[in-house]
Formats: structure tokens, C-alpha cells, sequence
């Protein structure tokens, strides 16, 4: 799958600011940067440090007034399709260390209020099969509504709203994994077929011995995603973090599916 | 049904405070008061004031240093059993207006949280087979556990957590039974049957122009509960509302069935 | 002090709905109404009912597609200014009992967890010394701000987050009063000099026997503020609650000084 | 400083579970471990393996019915004692990458909240003269409560209740640094002069390119704190986290100031 994206983002900033945005395509071994372009209009220095986990890249920006970026790529994804219902389940006590973090609870992802729902509702589970049911609860219990987008809640609420946007469906498929034992990571990813088109959060399961990216809200297939960042939640994997206060004059995210032979 | 109750508090104060309590049965056409005597063991004088709704008596003491109180009552209650499932909606604009605030969202009763899920998960119901409805689901969601007293949580915490004690599943049913339209109201009770005894918490529903008592956990029945306090949620209905620090040396709550005919 | 009311609304329903309407003026011997005319353009019946504590009224409207209401009122505001604080205080114990319940907390007023917090920050005050010490203080503290509206939180967070519109100011003006033992209640008003002009938020605070009003974010004055309804919070005194969806096309409020000789 | 630590946990488990513990000293510049044993009584093999930033360890145990585990150690700590008001600040764009997460908020440090207070309290003051301010700020606004305890709150819980134990104060310093734009991580630490003596929080603010330790009870002091694990806040340095059910049967925790030249 070949995929081209096109970001363009333009914020007014009333004082000076510093602003982290992770907006850059992740070169990772499942999807290749064949170009890329970021251009981000400042008088000041631009800053790249790498994101969490050493996955993809953050930059620091100095805003002053106003803050543009462009950036432009072409990406082929190669991942395979993995029957996540057919992985075995792996002991907590057995994980690797670095997934360790991604089994705790986090500012948006409650996962300690869920134990005793997962335990009782997916009883008998366990491994890519519970991983499975878990995907497929969420996917049911929530519908999805940008209504709900102003609250910026956690999993706690959403799981009693029934509805949201990306980051909710992600929240709350993180914090039911991790409360079933599962390490569960946020990612912010590029995906065509988003609806309205915008950067998208999904979420990765751990599952034998790797990372398994998933869509909870449906809209894009594991196949077609370009990770840009993860993290325990929402806000380690925001597109853009302000220290201090912005404003939007125009934001455009626009994936596409390339034709593989072109 | 004749029942006997019988209490004993026994509290510390380490300074002086003012104590209101809640633990009188309220004389109510389908509850008699056949015998009743409270002594509160104080140098200060008592004062009694109508309970929330008119219902039941809160009495103030002022306590220092320690604060007894004995209260013994024998009640017959005459409820008739009535069939939830076959009483007609009202809706919300046909309420009585002491049933509006009964609508609305309180502190432990986060009821704004969870009218999507109501009209989802039960939709097509309304009137009393809805009411049914939220009443299995909150006894089948829950499992009784005094684990989770700790918590103070409300019904969005409970809605998570899938355990509880009697006031969560009070808190629960009321919130969803908010979100549904119908009104809803905690009830402190004395009921038989209450395992480990103690005060009770219960709910009433507003359903074809009568409040219809119904303890979420199953183990008190509608006809041998005795109301003493109502209200919007725990907050209103506590058996003791202390307006400083004590500490408990002794309670005893004992409820019992008493033959019909002695 | 005379004032002249306008106001008018005009929302869309996407399917009908119930909705209860709080925007008339309460009779009160402090306010008196001289002329008054509520327009309520819908094809069903309106339905009055009394509001909370029975000041006020609620409108009940079925709304189908549309509904637009114009309220158009002049009143005489005549309240005596009173010294807050040199009123004496009132042990709990002593309070009437229609003020108990506004001595808890509430789904917005979380005053449980501002006791330990008022005890320290004003110890050796109380009656309205303490009570005038907690308007300045959430005077000085809060930021009048619209950007915090969109959270919809309670005293807690408004309490954290140091800044919100007049509903938060009431909130937390409500929650520190209860904590400190002074019934508060939330109460809807319309006054001048309300900025951006709206429906406004202020507070009563019981003391020496009587309800006194108080805008905490200073406004408004006690002198020519019109109370419309009272209740535990914003939950109890929303001018419209929809029990369905809507969309706003229109809402103006305009409330204008008189000359009194006019 | 020399240091002995004896450590001893007893816990009983009605179903096998795996355990997370995170109880010995780290081997780090600032602290030497010159003698260490970890004996858990287990059937099952241990796995011990790194923690959070590659400090200190963790160790995965099976429990079976029961687990019991002794920690002795002794530690000579050689830390420097730093003028933290004299550090100057650092603008957030030119952290270094492994500080980033520490800006951002977490399950209990809601550093976002508390943004607006953090600017309008301590306006004009940066680096680590603003440190010291928050330090100053926390200790003098929070009283030390274990009736606290059992709330499990975060910061923003604690901002309002005003007491707590050690997690809660570092807590809410972590969060109050973090919204001053200051990276802060707690960390879990052995200190002798803990009251009552038990396992205990600190934090840690990064300024002038170290990170520095804060006792924000005051009960310790950065020259007698040994390191055992660093994180977001509690989810992270738990000493022990559970998946799954167990209760206490003994727990002590024994820290000790040796003589240098014993």
C-alpha cells in the first residue's frame, strides 16, 4: 500500500510560545519513507528530538504571532495481516520490560476502574482472542460522534457516554486491554478513508512477542495506517502541544491511496 | 408484615460537634409505626426537623465527647405488591413538579452521563417495562462486593467498576433511571435480609403517579422495606451527617420479621 | 431599582422533545413584577409548574421542529442593602429545616472536599464575616474567563482550574459556603451590566434568618439583580433543559436599568 | 550518609497472581550499594527486569496462597546539596528528549488543570526560584493526614482536600511543576525520619540540566533519600502492583542512619 499525505497547519499565537508538534511519518521496518518534505515557517530555530519509545520524531518550534507547517509524504506499508485471534496469551510476569509501562494506568486511560468488568464480562479469555473481544465490544458499545469531542474525557467516561471520536474509541480500547492484561499503547497514526479527514489515534496491543496496530472505530484497517507516535495516551501523542495559547486559522489533513504501481 | 428494628450508635467526637441524624422509621400510610423509642444520650438539647420530601424526622444533637443513641421501633407494613412491568409511561412534561428535581443529575447520580446508553441499550421501553428493564441490568452489570465501599465513588464510577454495595447500586439505578426519564430518588430503609445487617439503601421510581420502592441488590423485597429518609442521592438519605470528625466505637443495626399474629 | 427584561430564544429540534423553561421572573416581595408577557410559539400546550423551594415557575413546551419563546417583563427591585458582615452566625444544629439540604453537596458544589480547606484558610471566622471572606476570596482567585465554559466541571475543577463564567463562580462560592457550615444555593437571575449581556449565575448564602444574594463575580449587586429560580446548582436552575437534542438559532437577553421616575 | 534498609512484605493470595515488585535500591552515582540481599519465598522463578529509564529494577514473582519477601541493604549516599533557587530555567524547547514525558500530565499529576494557577500565583518567577516557590507553595498549603489515605486521588483531588500523605504531595508538586513548564517524575525512595515509618514518595524537578529530589513533605531531605524507582506518579513506583487479589499479613519497613564510621 502506498499512501501520499498532505498536511498543512496555520495557528496565531497572541504571545510568544514553544509548540511540540509530531506530525512526521515513523520510518519503521513495516512502513517505508520513500519522500518527505517538512517545511515549518519560523524566524527561529527548529528543534527535532526523537518521540517516545524511539518511534518517529518531535519537533520543537518557537511560535511567534503565527506558527505555518507543510508537510508532505509518500509512504509504502508493508505489514502483514496478522489473525490477532489466533496469538497466545503471555503471562504479565513474562512481558518484556519496555511493555511494562503500557499494563499501568494513565491520565486518559483509567485502566484500574476496569478490571473487574473485564474480568467478569470476557471470562474465559484470554490472549488474541479476548484481544479480539475487546476490539469487538468497544467497536459495538460506542458510536461515533464528534458531539462528544468537547469533553475531553478519559476511558471512565466514555465508557459511560457510549460515544466519541478516535481518541475516545482508543482510550477506552487501551484502558479495557490493560485492565485485561495486555499491554496497550496509544498511536497517532495517517490513515486514508478517515471521515472527516484528520489525524487519527488508534491503538496497539501487544500480542506475542509484538506490537499489533488496531482501529477500534473501524474506519481504517491495520493495513493501511503510517504510525507517526506512541505513547500511554492522548497526550503523548498529541499532533501538537502549546505551552501557552494558539489559535486555529486553518488545519487540513489529506491521506491518500497511491496506485502501487504508479 | 410486622418487623422489629433495632439500633445502637456509638460514637467519639474528639471535639465538640453538631451531629445530624437520620435513623427514625417515618410513619407513612403503608408503613405503621406501631411502637417506637429513640434516646440519644446527651447533655444538649435535641431538636427535630421534617425530612427531605416531609418524609421521616432528622434529628440534630450536639455531641461532645461521645454521642449514644438507641433507637427501637416495631412497624407493620402494608405495600402492595405492584407489577412494575405493566405501568404506563408519563412523559417528562406530565410530571408533577415535586417529581422535576428528581430528573436531574446530583452528586453521586451523574444521570447527564448516561443517556446514550439508555436510549441504545434499551430502546423500544419506556413506562414501567423500561423501568424493569434498568433494574435487571443494574442487579445483572453488578456484583455485591464491600471492596469497593472505599471508593465513594458515584454511579459513573460504579457504571466502571461493576461492584458495589447497596448505595452504589441505589446510585446506579437512579442515574440511569434519570437518564431514561423516569424519575428516580435514594431511599434509606430498614429492611430484613440485609447481609451483613446494617442501613440499607434503596431507590424509588416515579411510575403511573406513585413512587414504587425497589432495592437494586435483591435482597430486600418492595413489601418488608421501612423508609426512613429520601432524597436526590447519599448525600440526602445518610443515617449520620457529622459536621466535624468522630470516630465509631459500636453500631448495630438489627432488623427482624416478626410473626404476623403475636 | 426598575428593570426591563427581554429576552428571546429560538432553537431547532431535530426530533420533538420535551423541554422545561425557566425564564420568567419569580414573584418575590423583594422583586415586585409590574408587567410581564411570556410568548411561547408552539402548536401544544404550555404547562406551568412551580419551581424549586416554590419560587418561580417552570414552563413545560413540547417542542416539535422549532420553538421560540419571547419573554418581556418590567420589575421593581426593591432590597434592602445589608451589611453581610456583621450578621451573626448560626450553628447548624439550629438552621431550619428547609435549609438542611443546602448545607450538602451537589452534582456541581462537590462542598465535601473544601472542608478541610475553608477550616484552615479562615479559621477564627464565621457568619457573614466568614461569608464575606469567601466572596472575596473566590473574587480574587477566579478569572472571569469564556474559554473555560466548554468544561462544564464543578467546584473542584473551577476550584484548580482559577478561573470560569458566573456559573462557576457560583459553584465554588456554593461549595466553600457549605463547607464552611452556611447554607449556599445557586440561583438564576437576569441583571444589567452582565457582560457579554446573558442569563446570569449568582448565589444565596443563608444568614441571620433570611436568603441573601450574592454575585461573586461582581457584576452585579445585590440591588438589581431578578431572581428567576433557585436550587442545589446549574442542574436546578437552567433556564431551558432539553430532554432530547437541540440547536440554537437564536438567544438574545437584554436587561435595562429604568428610570425610576419613568 | 550511610543507610540500612530492612524491608520485610508477608501477603497472603486466595488466587495465584502475578506480582510486580519494586523494592530495592537502585545502584546509581549519587548512591552506593555496599550490601544487598532480596530473598522471596516463592516455588515459582523470579524475573527481574529494568525499570522506568533504566533505573533501579523490578521484580516479577509468582504468588501462590502466600508471598513473603526481605530486603536488606546498605547504602552510603553522596549527594551533593544543590541551591535549587539559584538554578536557572531552561525554555521547554530545549529539554532534552527524555524529559518530554515529564511535561505532560498523568493518571494522578492532571498537570493540565492547573496551567492558569501556576502562571497568575507565581507570575514573574522561573527556573528554580519558581521550584522552590511550588516546594514552599505545597508544603505550606497541605497539612500531613493519613485519614487521607483512602481517597486515592490525584493532584487535583488533593488541591482541593488540602492533606495527604507522601504521594499526595509529591503529586501535586509533580503537577504544579509540570504546569510551570518545569519536567517532574516521581520517585519512590527509602528515608529514615518517615513518619510513620513506611515506604515513601518523593519527586524529582529537572532544572539546569539534572534532575533534582524533593521531599515535598519535608519529612526527608535530598542528602539522606535513596532511589528506588522513578516515574509518571504512583502507577509507576508502586512497590508492589498486583494483577489480581491478595491481603496484608505483615509489612515493615525499617530505615536506618548508620554511623559513617561503623
Amino acid at each position: 500500500m502506498r499512501l501520499s499525505i498532505d498536511v498543512h497547519l496555520d495557528y496565531a499565537f497572541p504571545e510568544p510560545a514553544d509548540v511540540l508538534l509530531q506530525i512526521e511519518a515513523a520510518a519503521l521496518p513495516d512502513q517505508r519513507i520513500e519522500s518527505e518534505s517538512l517545511v515549518i515557517y519560523s524566524d527561529n530555530p527548529i528543534r527535532a528530538v526523537a518521540g517516545e519509545e524511539g518511534i518517529g520524531q518531535r519537533c520543537w518550534a518557537r511560535a511567534d504571532q503565527r506558527l505555518m507547517a507543510d508537510y508532505r509524504a509518500v509512504i509504502t506499508v508493508e505489514r502483514p495481516v496478522v489473525n490477532l485471534a489466533q496469538l497466545a496469551p503471555t503471562p504479565v510476569r513474562l512481558l518484556p520490560p519496555e511493555t511494562v509501562g503500557y499494563l499501568l494506568p494513565s491520565r486518559y486511560c483509567e485502566s484500574d476502574r476496569f478490571e473487574h468488568f473485564v474480568r467478569r464480562q470476557f471470562a474465559g479469555l484470554s490472549g488474541g482472542a479476548l484481544a479480539v473481544a475487546l476490539i469487538d465490544w468497544v467497536r459495538g458499545a460506542l458510536e461515533y460522534s464528534s458531539a462528544a469531542t468537547q469533553l475531553r474525557g478519559g476511558a471512565l467516561t466514555t465508557f459511560a457516554e457510549r460515544r466519541g471520536v478516535c481518541r475516545d474509541y482508543a482510550h477506552l480500547l487501551v484502558a479495557l486491554a490493560r485492565a485485561a492484561e495486555i499491554p496497550a499503547r496509544c498511536v497517532a497514526v495517517y490513515a486514508p478513508g478517515v471521515d472527516p479527514p484528520d489525524f487519527h489515534a488508534a491503538a496497539e496491543l501487544w500480542l506475542a512477542g509484538a506490537w499489533h496496530l488496531v482501529d477500534a472505530t473501524g474506519m481504517a484497517n491495520s493495513a493501511d495506517m503510517v504510525r507517526v507516535a506512541v505513547g500511554r495516551d492522548a497526550t503523548d501523542i498529541a499532533f501538537m502541544t502549546i505551552f501557552g495559547t494558539a489559535f486555529l486559522f486553518a488545519q487540513t489533513v489529506v491521506v491518500r491511496r497511491l496506485d502501487a504501481q504508479s
